[in-house]
């Protein structure tokens, strides 16, 4: 596998970035993390990333051992060395081990690592180009009132079941619901729907995405119509256009929702806003405001 | 660290006992286990706690490449080969890597893993025998409708989160509740209160633990009134007993809850109730039903 990981104070390939089944960031999903990624030599709003990483840590009561300019130049160093012009960059924290026949976290040394691998797609250019078939799944998000969703982590067992269901009725992926009924979000994704001329995507119990941020942005200077709050099932299932926001690919247009044509389209004809929006996301990686170039070697 | 781990096909130390940050059981808590524990060098209801890891498997569509008998045969040898007399004994398996790109589980190679570790109690002797310091924490159990809470899992933040709410009201040890306001379980154990002369306990969004089972047959066999069913967190307030139950200890008195003394009883001064049924639990570790003797050299 191309790319570069950073573990235990060094630089690694990824093949050699192993952690122990003991530290608590794997026997109990006692970490946080965060992705952004690179395209073309640049990152894209890496210091949105990097505010999200460190919120996270706060909330998680987790200190990487590192300020901000540490974790930004070791971000810079792994796409440096992985030699990639675009990647996916994860940061993470993990609790660490505790003393030996302790159960208490405050003993722990967190560890901090890092990777930049090839950029993975939420769905690939041949797919994206025909669209996503989603599934509104019957499994429900795990609840704020549970794990925080704005601290980016690994409980991710609600998401894997839906994508099973996702399978199983012959589409791709899946978004969750919650308590209500309501659309939450998917394995890496928040959703948007064209309901009524109005763009709507779920308020809470969602991450907040650095790509949703960047969707609802340039939605308000187009002028666009935008509402942050509940999204029923019942409005995406009807919508005219309903596209997926992810580090992992920007604005995803969506195909079809529980085996029905959106919008009532053919395939890989997606509506005028998606496609704008779509067009509009990769316009910002050449806006100087949101890009910074990877150091050079 | 004393112990043995399996991985990989081979048996290492515990200090070697590593996986690729790359695996969705890290990346994504994509993975269940189990843990039986070893006691004066015999297992404690292993045809249990086998019977609940394949039960997790199948419903997380994971497989360990492994039979039962073959899995039994490992936990054996883990032991065997750590020389440990008492050990806490861990069974796991994660879905692996996706292949390169790729964001779908169904591409990924399961692992199995292993190890035998000395065992951890949930409260060691000393602090048994004042008894444990509780707090019930607002932080909701991740409900079922979320993640199967019978499939042992590795989404412990809400348990993490709730344990440093116990801290910071000085408190050792915290038992979540759900969004109704009962009680569900705490990290690593379940929870009963003697309220009104029944014994109680949750039946639903909470592990089916051995250890819960054990003390619900032992009180069984004893005549107890038992209620199985919503716990209000006022009941267990206002309890005349209150204990936990786990395999890192099997029956552990609470001292107090909500820094209130339970029964109104001064410290290491534990009710009838509870302490028969923690001689009884120990008492079961010689009875040939429950127990088989790890494997000799």
């Amino acid at each position: 596998m191309q790319g570069c990981a950073y573990i235990d104070d060094r630089y690694v390939a990824p093949e050699d970035a192993k952690i122990s089944i003991f530290d608590w960031g794997f026997l109990h999903g006692d970490a946080t993390y965060d992705v952004a990624h690179v395209w073309q030599g640049r990152f894209f709003r890496l210091d949105d990333h990097l505010d999200r990483f460190f919120a996270s840590l706060a909330r998680l009561h987790l200190d990487p051992g590192r300020t901000r300019a540490q974790v930004r130049a070791v971000m810079h160093e792994c796409v440096r060395r992985s030699g990639l012009r675009d990647a996916y960059v994860e940061v993470l924290c993990t609790r660490g081990r505790p003393a030996p026949g302790s159960r208490d976290p405050r003993t722990c040394t967190n560890r901090f690592m890092a990777f930049a691998i090839p950029f993975i797609w939420i769905a690939d250019p041949a797919k994206q180009a025909r669209g996503v078939d989603l599934v509104v799944s019957d499994v429900q998000r795990i609840p704020s009132a549970s794990v925080d969703p704005r601290t980016k982590n690994y409980h991710w067992l609600d998401f894997v079941m839906g994508l099973f269901q996702a399978y199983e009725r012959g589409a791709e992926t899946a978004v969750l619901v919650d308590a209500a009924g309501n659309v939450t979000e998917g394995p890496g994704f928040n959703v948007f729907a064209l309901v009524d001329g109005v763009l709507a995507t779920p308020a809470a119990g969602v991450l907040e995405g650095i790509s949703r941020r960047t969707v609802i942005e340039l939605a308000q200077a187009q002028g666009l119509p935008l509402r942050i709050g509940p999204l029923a099932a019942a409005e995406l299932r009807r919508a005219d256009e309903v596209f997926l926001s992810s580090t992992g690919g920007g604005v995803i247009p969506i195909a079809r929702v529980d085996g029905v044509p959106v919008g009532g389209r053919a395939a890989g004809d997606f509506g005028p806003v998606t496609r704008r929006l779509q067009q509009d996301y990769w316009g910002l990686h050449e806006d100087p405001r949101f890009v910074e170039t990877v150091a050079p070697a």
